[in-house]
């Protein structure tokens, strides 16, 4: 299968179950909305090493916020509940209730339960806190310094789908970074996904384990590591490729993540250069879902 | 005692002892240098709760980086030393290493002790990482899948200073908030400093404990709250008061924080409707700092 | 009338005719469209002084543009049909056509007529130019040092409406310009009209004419002019307001132009601060558009 | 020659005597100051088709500024002076005087004349303007509708050289934009220097006339057209070239472009997949410099 003359491997994505969480944050500008938002889902690409998998969704223009101001929805996950609750809390009550001019509403359609977040982040106020209904919207409206922070009571949480890739297969490593560039400029427009790497796209790749190292939970795929293509022996770099990026997305629910992998796969075939794109999995024992390539197209 | 009209209350900050580390990102563009530099430091406004402090210290130049690529430096700050080394690791291998292009040196200047980050990284590599020595620094390449990682073996930490603060009170809420952005673009060119904070801002104060809910640590200070000067008695706020914002620095030393301090503050002050300039302590018990506003000037 | 407690003046604004382009510029990514549309779109603020009124209407997702790559929407204004040409030609071809990655596609509905820009810029080609068709649309595809360059052969242009405006009062100069940038957000999100001003926000406003100097076409607006207020006998700056800024709307016809001062002026009405909103006219004998501030609502 | 394994070829930039302005534009935060200088510096790529060449020279932090705010320096050019003249008044009267809180400072040494600018926008303040002093600088404060703009009286210009310049040759186009994009990221360190192109880097390259069209002063050097290699005879894009970029800059003085080139060319040989380094001329008859590669190193 080729989409403008780039090879679509026949392969799949292997995608694990992961719960989710999507958040609302306003501001009195687009800007501010968006330093809260980048703040509060910093330091979140992998579960593997970080405290969550977290990313901006979309944007969200005055006029169909429930506060009338700009906002940006972010993407809050985590496989664990009682994790999720505890990164919400403190990824809120640290990166966005500290933040000029922010207020924070849920933006999850179809939850499974929701987390009294905001009740929680209330007693904050010590007594002066206050109750107001927005928009049909049970809120608490928390004095700061700078003036009232608001806050939905609740925040629902539902199972999502965490991992959906696609690996860029370029004649240069600036080819397949274009490329994943403009994948992640698509992606960014389906809503319900975020691709929560840095800038949206994945240097390294990672198998289970290690050869050599027993003591590691995860390793170089050398496999795929462009500068060992010579030096290994089952490498799946062919040889006109020298550059690979992965871009890994996590969504509300498996049809988000589909319609984003092709979505992104469409894009990164119009950067010239780019010779071949394939998938990430584990021999399919390992995630929920299995997201075949040629399937999506 | 005023600045350009702008009363500076005589009363000091008091800032905490933090050990403090201090990282080179580049990465073959300045944006893509960003873009690590960023997710590295995102859940990163103080350790009351996020697992480390941290920051964007500057930008350097091609001409003055080990490899002659731009780049940015950052600061990861938490009172434990056992901490910190978490947080370096997993930070520069889950925000650094999985962003496009990027290499990581080592920018902290006398420091204490050196954490052998670069060391426990390597072994990602899984026997295919190499040694290498850049600028008289000894360095391991890791292959990755777009080409190989460069890191530093050992990376500084030295006891600096967290907390270095000051509130910016304006007669509207705009007013302290454009001065506040102004106060940050300053500290920005004050080498071996970070602004925390969301955009290097904080909207929201505390003080230690709560007076109504006794399973509190910190609630907010209602005595430094805009909407409630009317409300509580004891208020701090000025009547022509309508909006205060605070800035928290981190530094390498005390010194550091203090110019700081002191250039944010002048630049504060060139905003029109700042009514006062002052600053958070504890009274002097709690912090090992206690920087008078006079004494900057 | 009032909108969140701001008073809505009683007044209209005048508008007047201007021929308008609407042009979509894509490119390999998001950024480096917006790399392009910015330099083309650059001193562009009023035809009192700049060779054009120019500025970015909106983001187009890959998915819905013709190339399937993303892009910006621009629009180019002028009241001659031949300066409009001229001005087309070059911000095109000195600001786009140079620019990495781009191509050009008419974005204008309902045209009054078509501009052979494409056509024209095809010879720069030297004969090595070739014809395609994308989309349905005929294209000129320009070989360039870096690759093909396309462009539309033909460029609608309409009768538009340039000078849509409101003025936004606040207690403080940061309160109405963070006004105006809520303002710019929301109008950022009505398509078909442009904010040509820096940052979409107009800091001067000048009247026909000068009372002092007869050489000048044109001088501040001394009425407006907040430092002005305790000085000028007739001033129209209330006591409390201390800081004004502009918003001026240029669109693809009223209604556009309407919907942006409507979704403008809300927007401006959720900063606190906020006083009055006012708008400019000239008698109502200048321009060919009068429009209502209360009949927005 | 090589650098870093990337050939330089043995060749010489022509570049051309302009006459040239450095401004300093400062306003209240950084953000506020850049979308001034980009307002102000836009459609001025070449003096081909654009009114000027213009760009963002470097920032300049508060406590190294006139008026102790955050700046950007801009540099604007043009071979004649009247017509330097117009640009200085225009885009500083429609793109600076219009902007947020902006103010505008000289910032340029060793002038060989005087242009008072500052002293013509007085005019607008209809009598209401005033005459000041800051920093030993004769400054007109002229009251605008959101406070008191403030422009130095006159402003230096001098003989200063515009197109040096060196192509990035690379194995596929998105290599030698990166790189592209890394020489700019250098050249913006060197103080007195410009890239007036779209982010500073140029996709097209012309030649003198045309072969085809005598009507044409300028058209595609096909020479130097990846896409024709294989159908121009006397190519000069080597077989594993598929991508060219060029950098075009504008100095104050021959030293300041040679630094810049030098520092450009260093860092496009950082990137990956760059095959060579050549440079434009038009055979040393034109242009007033020449500027060996090999003399720079």
């Amino acid at each position: 299968m080729e989409i403008n003359g780039v090879e679509i491997e026949d392969t799949f994505a292997e995608a694990f179950g992961i719960k989710v969480s999507r958040v609302l944050v306003t501001a009195a500008t687009k800007k501010l909305a968006k330093i809260a938002a980048t703040e509060a889902t910093g330091y979140g690409t992998s579960v593997i090493g970080c405290p969550a998998e977290a990313g901006i969704d979309c944007y969200v223009p005055p006029e169909e916020t429930p506060d009338g101001r700009p906002g940006y929805i972010i993407m809050i996950c985590n496989p664990s509940k009682k994790s999720l609750d505890h990164e919400l809390l403190e990824r809120i009550g640290m990166g966005i209730l500290t933040a000029p001019t922010t207020a924070v509403f849920d933006a999850l359609d179809d939850e499974d339960e929701k987390l009294n977040i905001g009740f929680k982040l209330k007693f904050f106020g010590d007594g002066y806190e206050k109750e107001l209904e927005i928009d049909g919207r049970k809120i608490h409206s928390i004095p700061i310094m700078s003036g009232d922070f608001l806050i939905e009571s609740e925040f629902g949480i539902k199972d999502g789908v965490a991992g959906g890739n696609f690996f860029i297969m370029g004649d240069s490593q600036a080819s397949a970074l274009l490329a994943a560039q403009a994948a992640v400029d698509a992606i960014a427009a389906v809503e319900g996904t975020v691709t929560p790497f840095p800038g949206g796209v994945v240097a390294s790749g990672s198998k289970v384990g290690s050869n050599k190292y027993k003591f590691l939970n995860a390793s170089t795929n050398e496999k795929m590591c462009v500068t060992l293509k010579d030096e290994v022996e089952d490498t799946q770099i062919p040889e006109n490729v020298n550059g690979v990026y992965e871009i890994v997305i996590d969504g509300v629910d498996e049809e988000a993540v589909r319609e984003a992998m092709k979505e992104g796969i469409k894009a990164a075939c119009t950067v010239p250069g780019i010779i071949k794109i394939s998938a990430g999995n584990y021999g399919g024992n390992l995630g929920a879902y299995k997201i075949k390539l040629h399937d999506l197209f």
